[in-house]
This record gives structure tokens, sequence and C-alpha cells, in this order.
């Protein structure tokens, strides 16, 4: 077998595993977007099968010889080293294989052997166990949530958490789960590296935003009552259409969380609408459009193999964040669409000022509920869940006490105390489909968002000024190049060490929301 | 191994291919409700793959063994022989297995072997060429159909004609691939059969219509504008739940070309809505109503295996139809939905009589598009569409003369000559699907659902007066019990025979129409 034989059928494998992927995917948000209710039961045996077959597809015995063969090594016996250690490492083979591969091949065939190493040490029926409890626990989570019922939740979690921990023994992390679940969604990332950039933003975010809490200058709210869903609906979709979502490859629904799901080919976002809160939606959207634009800016021709693949969570929230805050929240944006948003709301907008607006666009207020908090309190909702997690990870919390915990670190943080378990423990679903450690990417996402904003400002001085003119183009075209075009070709530190010449820091995050927020809230 | 076992390994096996069966159905919904323009080409992929997977499903030689072993055989060398025959017939082993199945696991064990034998005679290349070009003529259909182009859309069907007769020459039909289409949709049923029947049934059929055309009587149409379509979509769903549609395991959405798609766990029907024809989008709903009825009352302990599926085709149309004319064009049903329908609409149909509402609703008037047709002349549009379809699989029409035949049969049968190939030939969805052999099934519903209708009313003498209260359970019940409850124990012919107690015949068609139609036309 040549080369090329080897690494093309390395690479129609590898597709055909991800073809199986979109297909969970989309049962995923049919689950949430239109799954009549008492479906559930079907779906579960749907996702539990796909599940199922897309192990098996990733795990195909075929692919580990293909791996090996274009890693230069022969026979299943050398595959069996493979398997255990990192290509290159080690005495099991030369670090350059003998074959000529291209850089981009070298990327697929290192990221590739990553994810099969990985998948290949989860049993079938351990993953198919998985994905029933999730859509079972997803529905459970749904209906205890609306009741404010933490006891009918809890063994439900109590299972994901022993599957999580399950899970990372398997892949041999039995002494620290935690590592395992935040590599899984920011990869090179862990527990120690995070806990010392949270630490240094959490020295500098709670006095800043003490301070601007405790500013006299207070954002209007009493205007935002009655604007119909179908013009918000409308106006969203011109303004995440002109940020450059291509709406011939995706679409964007309502469900009850939003959330962002499917690839550059065929795209799907969610929102939620509320007539007594437009920017709750509006600002979602541009959040879920970010994700969106990152998925359709990964090369098509690539996709399905790590060339094609978003690095993890953490870059996926940069984009997110940087559309959202950095953007969208700021002064050229609406210099833009203000007057467009007047024009579509002009009864309710007619007795707010510009100023008035904007400040309400930047309203900074504690919250319990995490996906209605503001920029700056926001960080403080995902240094408490970081908490959380990992002390539920090391076994030094219980379920039974998770709602307690909660609520202390509530107060500590943003100093309130939830009234009941549905704007407490219950209101996030992540933990529902297992997605622990999943949550700092939010905070990662925040820092390196600042980090890219910093640098794109520096290469393009005038940058802001597109804005004001409705083209948001050169800005696209940077985040084209330096983060979507690179698909996994680096780890998420890596990626911004490489872009911005710097490793990931809380610094930029800190100066942007002292230099955006501090004047607006001087009284 | 014991029976027992064996069978409950069966069964598994059975819904497990079921579910790949679901998922593949919801991509296909999916598709007609959601897709995005330019996501096509992901979505082929997906359908292809995982028609791959369900075909893989349902001829795992380990199935074959199961059947072999249940019936009596052993081992792989009886199996090569039951493969070639049917169970209980030839030498190849005794009649009654010698195991203790009941009767209702012997009738799974006999649809399974039958669909076992079929399915492995499709090479998986097959299978996944066939999905993958069905999803291309779905997309080149629509844009074909817009632009009525029936030259660009030519190489598609060529192409689908090939690889229908490829099927039915794998399936060992080369000789009457008409024959085997048509099996598919109806079994038992040939085109010998359905060329009788049908000419029966055109016998008094046209000059009925002609009577009913010259009659001076004529339904106004004149009030048909102005209906918004939410009130619309609101009217429709309460109309379809009071039927018994269970929106909890099912819902309704919007697609070009109305389908039901799903089973009884989860079931998706489309409708489409225009503003200046409500009748079109309620009776539309009705009829998916009438096939999502039936799915919903298949025994849902028993989905996946033949006592939980339909029979076929025609017997989903005898319900679908059953409810959509016998029912829903009924002076009873009219006098519960009446006064509600005015609820809804009232200035629409302020200046609009009882009567001329009524005549409306059963309004006759020869029609170039099969879906906008009465139940009058809907049978003739099958008669073309059979007679096409048996000319084109026998060779003697070529895909480039279908136009003209189309046109010319057009005018004999209906008096309307198409001005163009959207309005004629191109009408249809099911040709892009390769669905030869499904219209037949249109005509056979009618034809059952009158003679349902006939012995339904000798059974409970009073039902109509039900259906003035609102009341469609008696009716409903009965369809459960006759039709529903039964799953795939009898083909299509010996279950009308069953639950009638005589052949299937156009005879109650003829009568109904008669019975409905005459007393309305007669000046």
């Amino acid at each position: 077998m040549t080369t090329e034989t080897a690494y093309a059928e390395l690479v129609a494998r590898l597709k055909r595993s991800h073809v199986l992927g979109t297909v969970n995917g989309l049962l995923g948000w049919d689950e949430q977007v239109n799954l009549p209710p008492d479906s559930a039961d079907l779906r579960a045996e749907q996702l539990a099968v796909m599940a199922e077959l897309q192990h098996a597809a990733a795990s195909d015995p075929r692919l580990g010889e293909l791996l090996a063969e274009l890693e230069g090594r022969d026979g299943s016996p050398a595959f069996a080293e493979a398997s255990a250690g990192r290509p290159g490492k080690g005495t099991a083979g030369p670090a350059v294989p003998p074959y000529q591969l291209t850089a981009d091949q070298q990327v697929v065939l290192q990221r590739a052997r990553r994810d099969y190493d990985r998948v290949v040490k989860l049993p079938p029926e351990f993953v198919r166990e998985k994905a029933r409890h999730n859509s079972q626990t997803f529905h459970a989570w749904a209906d205890c949530k609306a009741r404010s019922d933490f006891a009918g939740y809890a063994p439900f979690l109590q299972k994901q958490l022993e599957l999580a921990k399950q899970e990372a023994a398997y892949l041999g992390y039995a002494a620290a789960p935690y590592d395992y679940l935040i590599d899984r969604h920011d990869p090179g990332m862990t527990a120690a590296v995070i806990e010392r950039l949270f630490a240094e933003l959490k020295t500098d975010l709670v006095p800043l935003m003490r301070e601007i809490v405790s500013s006299p200058v207070k954002a209007r709210t009493d205007f935002l009552r009655g604007f119909p869903v179908a013009p918000q609906r409308e106006f969203l979709r011109a303004v995440t259409e002109r940020l450059g979502f291509n709406y011939r490859r995706g679409r964007i629904d309502v469900s009850l969380h939003p959330f962002c799901e499917g690839s550059g080919a065929d795209i799907r976002m969610t929102t939620r609408f509320d007539e007594n809160n437009p920017l709750n939606s509006l600002f979602g959207s541009i959040h879920e459009t970010g994700h969106g634009l990152y998925e359709q800016g990964l090369p098509l021709e690539h996709q399905g193999t790590p060339l094609g693949q978003a690095v993890g969570m953490g870059v996926h929230e940069s984009q997110s964040r940087l559309w959202e805050n950095q953007v969208a929240r700021g002064r050229a944006f609406w210099r833009f669409f203000e007057p467009r948003f007047r024009e579509t709301f002009p009864a309710q907008l007619r007795a707010v000022s510009s100023d008035e607006l904007y400040l309400t666009v930047n309203a900074v207020r504690p919250t319990l509920i995490r996906v209605d908090a503001d920029e700056v309190t926001y960080n403080l909702h995902i240094i408490l869940r970081f908490e959380l997690e990992k002390r539920l990870l090391a076994g030094m919390l219980v379920v039974a006490d998770l709602p307690a915990a909660w609520n202390a670190l509530a107060q500590e943080l943003l100093g309130l105390t939830p009234p009941n378990d549905r704007e407490g423990v219950l209101q996030d679903v992540h933990w529902s489909g297992g997605m622990f450690g999943y949550f700092p990417s939010y905070c990662i996402g925040n820092m390196m968002a600042a980090q890219l904003w910093h640098q794109v400002r520096k290469e393009f001085p005038g940058l802001e000024e597109d804005f004001a003119c409705g083209d948001f183009s050169r800005l696209l075209g940077w985040l084209r190049r330096q983060i979507h075009a690179q698909g996994r070709r680096h780890d998420t530190q890596e990626l911004v060490r490489v872009v911005t010449g710097e490793p990931l820091t809380p610094r930029h995050l800190l100066h942007y929301l002292r230099e955006r927020y501090l004047p607006l809230y001087r009284a």
C-alpha cells in the first residue's frame, strides 16, 4: 500500500466518522428544538445506537493499522505500542515518518492518532450507556428545573459524575479525572493552569466589579418591554447576516437553552425570545453567530479531518465572545445598528437617548443566572462552577451538598443567594450532558477574546471605523486566517502564543474591561 | 441457544434496525422541512452513510442464522436454502417449526424472513449509491420544477429508472420490474391485479365524472381569499387533535410537498399554507393525520417488529383517505366544525351559506395537479401515472417522450393539457425518490377506504351522528382494532378480505362517490 493510498483511506475513514457525528449532532439539535414531549424514549434509543456506531467507526482497528503504517511502523505489535504513547516520543519508532507526508498531512496524522488512542480505550457498552444516560438526564433536568427539584435531579447527576470518573479512569486519568475532562474541552489545558489564571483574574476582577456596581451611574431598564418577537427575529437575522453568517449553510431556531450545533456545511444556532428583553436574544444570537462563523470558517475541504475541526471549546468561546462583547457591545457597532434598531422599534425606543441605550447594552449588574450575566460578572459565574467541579471530581464535595455549596459561593463571589435551585445549581444544561470541564472554557474564551482583540487592533489601528460603516469583513478575514483556517494545528495555549506572540493571560481581559466600563460608570 | 433466547435476539436486532430507520426518516424529514439551501451535499452524505448502516443491520448474517434456527433449520448450509425460498414451502424444512413459537411470533418470523431475503440480495454499494442519488435527485427535481425544466431533470430520472430496474433484477424480478416495485409498496399486489381493478373503476368513473362536471351546479370559490396563516394553523391543529392525533408524540410543520414521516413514537406530519386556499391545507392535514393515526395505532410495544409495522402504502392510504374524504367531507363532520370554522374566520365566511360551504368542500373540478384534485377525479390522476410507469418499466416508453405521453393522457382522462411540465410531469416528488409503483397505492387506498367505510357503517349504523357531536372515538377504536392493531399480520388484499368479508373491489368506491356527489350536483 502506498503512502498516498493509506493516507486517502485514513481521510475517508475520518470523514465517514465525522458524517456519523453530524447525524448525532442533528439528533441532538432536533431533540432540543423539535422533539414532541413523549418521544424522548425513542430519541434516547436513537442517540444510543448512533453513539455506538460512531464509536465503532472511530475505533475501527483498520484506523489503527493505517495510522501505524503512516507513522512508519508496521503490523499490529507496533500498533499496540503506538496506542500507549504519543507518536515521536519514546522508543517505539522514529520521530520523523520515513514517508513523504506534507506538513498538513502530518498534523492530520498526529491529531488522528491522539483521537484514536483516546477512543479505543472506551468500551462500546460504556459509550452506549453514556449516550442513553445523557438523553434521559437532559429530560430529567428540564423537568426538575421547572419544578426547582434538586432532589429529583440528584440521582441523574450522581450517575453522570460516576460516568465521568469512569471515563477518566478508562483514559488513564483515574487520579486526576478533572484534568482529563478539561483537556477534553481544551486540549493541553490542566486544572492547575486554570487555577493560576483564574486566581490572577479574580484578584483584580472582584474590586473592579465592586467599583462598577457601587457607581451611582445606573443603566435604565424601564424601557425594555413590549418588543414583539417577529421584528426581534428580523432584526437579529439582519445583524447576524451582516456580521458574516452564511444562512445558506445554516439557520437559527428557538430552544430552551441557546446553543450552536453542526459543522460549516450545516450549522444550527438557537436562541430564545423575551418580549421584555430584546437585548438578551440579540446578544445571545450574536454569541452563537461567533460560534457559527468559526465553524463556517473551518476549511470545508478538510471537514471531518483535524484540519477542518475546531481546537476546542476555549477557542470556540473566544470567537463567540469576541463578536458578542468586544464587537457588539462597542460604540462603533451601535453607531451603525442603533438607527436600524430604532427603525424596527420606534415606539419602544422613543424616550431613550443614545447614551442611555449604550449604557443599557453595557449594563453591569450581578445576577444569579449565568446566561443573563454581563461580561464583567460573567467570569465570576465561571470561577464558581470551576471551584465546584474541581471539588466534586476530587470527591471533596458530594452531590447532596452541591446546592448549599453553590449558594455559599454565589454569595461570596456575586453577593447574591439563589432563592431556589432553579435559579441556582439547576440553571445550566451542561452537567445534564455530563459536560464537566466545559465551564472553564467560557472564561478561557473571554481571556483569549480580549487578547485577540488587543492583537487585531494593533495590526489594524482603524478597525472599529469599519464597524461604524457596517463592515465587519476585515475582522472576519483576520479571524479566518489566524484562527479558523488553522483547524486543529495547535492546542489552545499554543494557538494564543502563535497568534498574539505571548502566552494566554487574563491581563488583556482586565485591561479591556477597565477601558470599556470605567469611563461609562464614572459619575 | 433456547427458542426464547433466539427469538429475543431476533427482536432486539429487528428493533435496532428499526431505530436506524427512524434516524434515516428524521434526516429525510429535516431535509424537506429545515435544511439550509447549500447544505444538500452533506445531507446526501449523511443519508448515504445511514442507508449503508441500516442495510448492514438488516442484512447481518446473524439475522439469517437466527431466522434459520427459529425455523427449525440448523447451520449455514440450510440458511442458504432458506434464503432462496419462503419458509414452509419447498423441501428445505418442515412447514411447522418444531419450537413452540406463538402465533404472533410466527408472524414476526415469517415477515422478518421475507424482509431479510429481500435485503440480502442488494449489494451495500448499490444501497449507498441509491441513497445518494435519491438525495441529489430530490434537489434537482425541486430546482427543475421551479424552472419547469424537464430536460434538466431527465438524466436524474433516467438514472432512477435504471436503479429501479437494477434493484428489481437483484431481487429476481428482471422480467417484471414493475411487479416488484408494486409489491414493495403493497405486499401481494401485482400490475395485473391493479390493471383489472383500475379498468373496472375507470369504466364507471369517467361517465360519473362527466355527469358531475357537466352539471349546472357549481361550487363557489370566490370567498376563498384572505385566510391568514396563523388562525389556519390553529384551526387545523384543533381539528386534527379532535380526530385523535396525539401531539405529545408528533408534530406538524411546513414543507413544499406535504408528507408524514416517522413511527408512532415520534410522527412528523407536514402541510403547506395558502391564504387563498384554506381548505387545501385543512384537508391535506387531515389526510396526513390519517397516516399519523395509523402509525400511532400500531402497537408501541411491537415497534420495529412486523407486528408494529404498517402493511404497506395502500393500507396507509386507506387510512388517510377515509379520514380526509369519507369523514371530513361529510355533512356530519361539518355540522360540528362549521361553527368553529366560522368563529375562526367570521369576516371571510360571512356571505357564504352552509350549503354553499359544503358544496365548496365537495367541489369537483378537473385540475392538472394531483394533490389539488377532488376525490372524484383523483383516481384518474393515478390511472394516468400507473399507465406511464407501466410503460416506462416495460421499456415501451423512454424518458425523453414522457412529457408528451403525460400530456396526451391528461387530455384523454381529465380533458386538460398542462401548459408546462411544472404543472404536468414534474409536479410530483415520488419519482425523484425512485418511488415507482407507489402511485397505485393511492387508488388502492381509495377503494379500500370506501370498502372499510361501508363495513364500519354496517357495524355501527348511527356512526355519523358521533361526528356531528365532535366524537370520532368509535370510528378510531374500530380502525385501531381492525387495521392498526394487526400490524403486518396480513397482506393488503388479505386484510381487506378479513375485515370486510369480500375481496378488494372498486364497487364500494363507485357507490360512495355516487351517493355523495350525485345529490349535490343534481340541479
